[in-house]
């Protein structure tokens, strides 16, 4: 049996998750279901479609991956399913799966009403929709079950903050916060050039005011109070703090301003 | 095995639920235990009461569903065991089951201290007495064990926000607030006097001073920084934001009063 | 299949804890993973060395229990397996199992790399190291192969805060602070001496400027807007408010002194 996960802007005081998890498991009594989390801000697009493209792959072939953030619920936006990889991919068409990249992706329409609970809300397909079809799939179905086949490339894409790549300078922002306060960037190890990779050269990385001279190992390597620059476990550019928040400290936040330069 | 499901205050920042489980997954090894949710504010029965009545009917026959808000914990207060549509709820006897209805339900006294743990505490009867309890049930107990059968009519029930429906008005309350700041009410759509009904005439909604003409459809119907109405996923009323918290832009509340006019 | 228990101060927002899972149910597919708790405060070792000791022994006998709170992930601090009781932990030596006993517990470091990812980073062991052993463990590993065993009593032990224990007066403190606001000491029922046990006579409890002169049986005995005192599920005095938190009303925070005396 597959694994199920889960992820929404549902927050974890309502029944909606609950709910969910009682249609998948009353119609797939063999699934597992596994929250990646209910905590992606309301309507934030965006740290859903980071989220996932960081945890996909730590799952096992088969798993089926349901991501709900839809301020576009009870609209005529699109319900997809995506195969990835031997995973499947189950969304909303507003640019949530838009970091998944492109490679070998099979699209589907989500259109099988057959597949749905009876009465479809205007507000919550998480329960009407994506629930059962979620079911169906981990029963068995096959993905060209569930709607007709459409271009990947024709999927909503994300407009993405512009990564900044030179000798002079590496220009990104902050796309996220996480929960212990790091201030993760858009800028990925694989984004130096070479003039940064060599040894790490001295440079200057300037962010909200501070400067930071120096790439760490671990956050042990910090000093309290003051922001740290490391590359984080899925390598991208994060600013930290040892024993604390680098959010806090600096009153960072998403879309903050990153700079490196080589200090010659 | 069955599905268990548990509603609770007990927060996620302790042990307490995870010992629910250790005891559970103990005695029943293929138990799937499913959170509904830990996070009804502390002692706040009417929200569980509501919470639970949503939920349940999503989850298959046989499930069984233990709701532990008990201020009353350790005190002569009954524990209590429903059952409903082949469904089982476990629950302190303090009106929390009392939006299940009572048709054909059947409700035992659970005083068989031969399931409960051998020591019994007077804090955390989630421990002693409701976790092992559930257990058994799902180990194939028959409810009647449990103890003697009690009139369900007897059971505690909740003063409940009354609702005023006549030609002239419908007048009712917040009783939640969601995590999305959705402003839940008690009016059901099944209230709508005839007037209201055929084809939804002009009528005058008024919450804290707001006045809304309009029942949305779905929520991006709305416009920003203006509530809107729509019925939820429960066929209830709510009053909701566009991107945004309509309890944060009104402070609305629980208790808070709405009223609709027709306009002629 | 062994159940495999959580505990982390990942939080619930990001892929962290999610990610885990993947990786143990991608190589244990019949594990069953139950969160004991993702809100340890970042960092707080001491919080999470109290919670796994409350809990641990509510699961049965083969439960796998991961800890990790690792502000040191990334040095050379050890990751350790301790056998105690027919259960396993598997935590980074930091003092985070010294309230466990040491009543005939093997340890082990945990050094064998063919059991960890491919790629070990500097900040997310709980992915890289403790979740790929774990499932190997749930697998039938026996625990001498995670690596060499060493002496228990060379494992890393937390400063506990002291008691003062004598006919005169009981001083203790206030270890952590519950969701319900309870402020939980490290004074069991145990340490009373015998003149406080009989039949609890006279005393005076101070906290926080505050008298308290009795000791309740349940929340309900309580009077709205006093502090009372009572003994908790764990046999540990904490200070409670009935219908509310104390911690709120008393300001109180770890660290706060209890003080009792009797009164002649």
């Amino acid at each position: 049996m597959p694994i199920i996960t889960l992820t929404t802007d549902f927050g974890l005081e309502d029944e909606y998750v609950g709910v969910m998890k009682g249609i998948i498991l009353g119609r797939a009594p063999a699934a597992e279901v596994i929250d990646l989390t209910h905590l992606i801000p309301p309507q934030d697009i965006k740290r859903a479609a980071i989220l996932i493209q960081s945890a996909w792959k730590y799952f096992p072939a088969r798993t089926i991956h349901i991501i709900v953030v839809d301020p576009g619920v009870g609209t005529r936006r699109q319900v997809i399913l995506v195969k990835k990889q031997e995973r499947l991919f189950l969304a909303p068409d507003n640019g949530i799966l838009s970091l998944l990249g492109n490679d070998n992706s099979q699209a589907y329409a989500v259109t099988n009403k057959n597949l749905f609970l009876e009465k479809i809300s205007n507000t919550f397909h998480g329960r009407d929709i994506f629930a059962p079809v979620a079911a169906a799939l981990a029963n068995g179905l096959s993905p060209a079950e569930v709607g007709p086949e459409i271009a990947f490339k024709h999927l909503i894409k994300l407009a993405w903050p512009e990564i900044v790549v030179n000798k002079r300078e590496i220009r990104g922002e902050v796309v996220y916060v996480d929960h212990f306060g790091n201030l993760i960037t858009n800028i990925h190890y694989k984004l130096l050039p070479p003039v940064f990779q060599q040894n790490l050269p001295e440079f200057n990385l300037r962010i909200k005011g501070h400067l930071i001279k120096k790439i760490n190992i671990c956050y042990k390597d910090g000093k309290e109070a003051k922001p740290m620059a490391l590359f984080n476990s899925n390598n991208y550019l994060e600013i930290s703090l040892k024993n604390g928040s680098a959010a806090q400290l600096l009153a960072g936040k998403c879309g903050d301003n990153v700079k490196i330069c080589p200090t010659k």
